[in-house]
């Protein structure tokens, strides 16, 4: 068995003990006699791990006690969708900050249930920037402030977290969460797909401040009711068991890792070992201002973009796959989740310089 | 390494040879270099494992071309608020008849979308009956009639498929799909969880008839939206990518086993010793009229309840597990889906007569 280095956007590369324990535990999960895919999520083997996922990542992210966490399903879209249905709270609109595709969608999605006001947006520099937080024209009386932490797409990250008043701040961390220490308490809600450095897709993570809960539409379909959830304990309707299982054992791994804090650092090193190298040589290129720069998702091109198809199949013939750029921008995507040794991107590092020499 | 027989009516119990496979590729799907969990849905990977899942299932079911099958995420409970939803097209409410717990729940959710007219309902007999087509009082005007196929908690199961007119009929099929053939033509949707007889919990499928498409209400999530699903071929969110996996070696061994047609044989073998055992004794009693005993679910009663706990113990230390009935008919429930062996049955059986004699 040869792994390669899986640069993809998500479904994403998964730590490697995490695989394999898996793996070992599939038929029988310590001495039960059933694999985790087959328990009951009333029983109290699951149960056992439900609750050991959630300490875990309360853990993690030192979540305050006044904040709930819930495990969804249905993605960062759906969820686009299941905030303003929570969260307008009786109010007329809520604030958004547009920095590119997945802020986009998340805009567009909110407008089937209240107002939005677009506070700021990046489109002025392509999405290579995150706006200024002195030009965003906040309304004092939105519902909320939505944010995009870091765009997967554009491979643009905040650098800093927004200070917004009273109005609670809404993060869809869907591609940075785990990735860096956050204080949760500077949020109101935080939501995001598992798929990028969590877990296997079809696990949705809600944080959310208990204050903010029970004031949904009428329409709101239960199962995506978060007061409904959160009494429920995230077992209103079954949970993807599976999924949360997975989320735990990436829990408990990087909790071995030293926990977010070294994991930053990790994640610094391999952005800028990489960047550094993109920036030295004239073969490719960058568009992302420097200062928001994604740590998670590095975007790319080749100076000629004839290449491109030539320096994707020299990559997979070295082990480094995925690396196509989302089709909305082109060029190329390296995508350095938590699961991504530093060794995956020194051979990307390799493969960049040593096509340039072939080709340059 | 020691497998129990696993009688949980959801999640449950998985053909061991799926977990095996599942095992085995865990870190390496087919030479790869990466698990199924790590692979982009879009790569080449992932959507032949898609493609094939799909293609299986529609052999099982004999789907005809003019129905689209969906892979969504959520569970029955969330369908129970999709399916209005998408489903009421305009009019003003829909029938549904009234069997146990799940329809019930279905009928709740229903009414934040539109009107209900409880056309029918098992209450009189106790929920251990399914009304008499005879007796439903249909609306002609109604947008959908639907159906619960087997009510999960109850173990009362439909032997026959009403017919409705013109009118679409809709099912939760959620614990009993791929236990028999059934005829999709007669059905304008079916919905169902996965975690009984499919894969893990956190896929659902739904099956719908292309011209139900397009008239969804504005609020409908564009995630839950059948027509926006549809068109991206379930790709519109990060589907939940492993759960299809596993539920597509499910297709695959059932497809091993004869089809759906090898399988009832199968399944009404096994549900019909259980059944002969249980009529046999005084011990052992059941409620359900005959003529509607779920094949899937089988429910009775010690007639002696202070014994539940000594034969649920006995019951663990034979290895056999999750026969605690639901609480809201009590007693034991042993739930037989496709993946439980007959001599899981037989152990079953044999545990009966045992403990019969034991404390008789």
């Amino acid at each position: 068995m040869t792994r390669v280095f899986n640069f993809s956007a998500g479904p994403a590369a998964l730590p490697e003990p995490v695989l394999r324990q898996a793996a070992a535990e599939m038929l029988d999960w310590q001495g039960s006699g059933m694999g985790v895919m087959e328990m009951s999520h009333r029983g109290p083997e699951f149960m056992s791990i439900h609750a050991r996922a959630l300490a875990s990542l309360r853990e993690l992210l030192a979540i305050p006690e006044n904040y709930r966490v819930l495990f969804m399903q249905g993605g960062g879209l759906a969820e686009n969708a299941i905030v303003p249905m929570n969260m307008l709270r009786g109010r007329r609109s809520a604030d958004f900050i547009e920095t590119g595709e997945w802020s986009k969608k998340s805009i567009a999605e909110a407008r089937k249930y209240g107002g939005v006001n677009v506070a700021a947006s990046g489109a002025g520099s392509g999405y290579t920037e995150i706006p200024d937080r002195d030009s965003w024209r906040l309304d004092p009386e939105a519902a909320y402030v939505q944010i995009c932490s870091n765009e997967t797409i554009g491979g643009v990250e905040y650098p800093f977290t927004p200070e917004v008043g009273d109005v609670p701040l809404v993060a869809d961390m869907s591609s940075s969460i785990l990735s860096r220490p956050v204080d949760v308490s500077r949020y109101g809600l935080i939501y995001g797909g598992a798929q990028k450095n969590i877990g296997p897709a079809g696990l949705t993570l809600v944080i959310v401040r208990d204050d903010l809960l029970g004031q949904a539409l009428p329409i709101t379909p239960s199962a995506f009711d978060y007061s409904v959830v959160a009494a429920h304990d995230s077992m209103y309707n079954t949970p993807p068991t599976y999924a949360i299982y997975i989320a735990g054992l990436v829990f408990q791994w990087l909790l071995e890792q030293g926990g977010l804090a070294a994991m930053e650092r990790v994640n610094a090193d391999k952005a800028a070992l990489l960047y550094r190298t993109l920036d030295s040589s004239e073969f490719y290129r960058t568009r992302v201002g420097k200062a928001f720069r994604s740590r998670m998702n590095v975007t790319f091109q080749l100076a000629d973009e004839r290449l491109n198809a030539a320096f994707l199949a020299a990559a997979q013939a070295r082990g480094l796959v995925q690396l196509k750029g989302h089709r909305v921008v082109g060029g190329m995507r390296a995508s350095l989740y938590n699961a991504m040794p530093i060794a995956g991107v020194q051979a990307l590092v390799d493969h960049l310089q040593a096509f340039e020499k072939e080709q340059g």
